[in-house]
């Protein structure tokens, strides 16, 4: 048994996503129950400007598919961005966590010294070393935005627990 | 360049921590400049049934000292769990820091295949390898109690971005 960039990676951005989408099943049910529009939910913010939860959602999967075409070197499916539905989100999810499962060990491993420079919309670059761009960009940026995910449905009433936002291990 | 349990947690934690000590210093200056007491937003959560900020700090020490304490199989130090100041969360989270620092990399490496069973407050036992211990739970609970502090002061209405979150990379 070994850490590599692949057990840090892959199979970590499929457990959380994957509870990230059963949470969205149990914030559809509860907009049912509540009568309300699941796009109210969907809609929701902690703070005037921070992502509302359709865009927290979006980031989420935009990390860890970023991360892991960058790290494999393989282009990442690109999304509309115009995702407005719970079941639009849910298939976003699902079609990331699809093209996680593509990647190998064999294409991960050994790339924490691999030169990776971004590009930003802004035109600003940044040169990241495949571990610095995990650890210190990837990582905690996807963390951030499944938990604020979760934060927004736990202010909005929603019962969840702690067990909802961390998914089950997958071995892959 | 390897990626090892070291690399992919003391530094880490450290990082996090760091960032969520300044956090409370603008915390601090917001309650002066609001004229509320620093405790309103110690106290506030955004659910009922959620931890207070006061407590998802406490909590995020708590992730990374067990972590820490347990892969290099040192005691970790404790705290009284009293702390219900600012000054107190802070002084929490710098002799976290200090005790962390003070782990090498030789004491952690290598612990990813090492057995380490947690008997919980409740009796309930669990049984982890360091490898399952630091990343389907330390970790994934460190960056939710981080996240969710940030995420209760923004909700507060404290003017922070990403980067008061992020913090700064360290190198150990």
């Amino acid at each position: 048994m070994t850490v590599s960039m692949y057990t840090i990676s892959v199979p970590i951005f499929v457990q959380f996503l994957t509870g990230l989408s059963a949470v969205l099943d149990k914030a559809a049910a509860f907009a049912e129950a509540k009568k309300v529009d699941p796009s109210v939910l969907l809609n929701t913010r902690l703070a005037p400007d921070m992502f509302p939860l359709v865009r927290q959602v979006r980031a989420a999967t935009d990390h860890a598919l970023s991360a892991g075409g960058r790290l494999a070197g393989v282009d990442a499916p690109t999304f509309s961005n115009a995702e407005a539905t719970i079941p639009e989100l849910k298939e976003r999810i699902a079609k990331t966590v699809e093209f996680l499962k593509t990647l190998k060990p064999a294409q991960i491993d050994g790339s924490e010294g691999k030169e990776i420079k971004i590009t930003f919309p802004s035109g600003a670059t940044r040169e990241f070393t495949g571990e610095s761009l995990l650890l210190n960009n990837a990582l905690p940026n996807f963390y951030f935005h499944c938990t604020t995910a979760y934060d927004i449905l736990r202010n909005c009433g929603l019962e969840l627990g702690k067990r909802d936002f961390m998914g089950t291990p997958v071995k892959l």
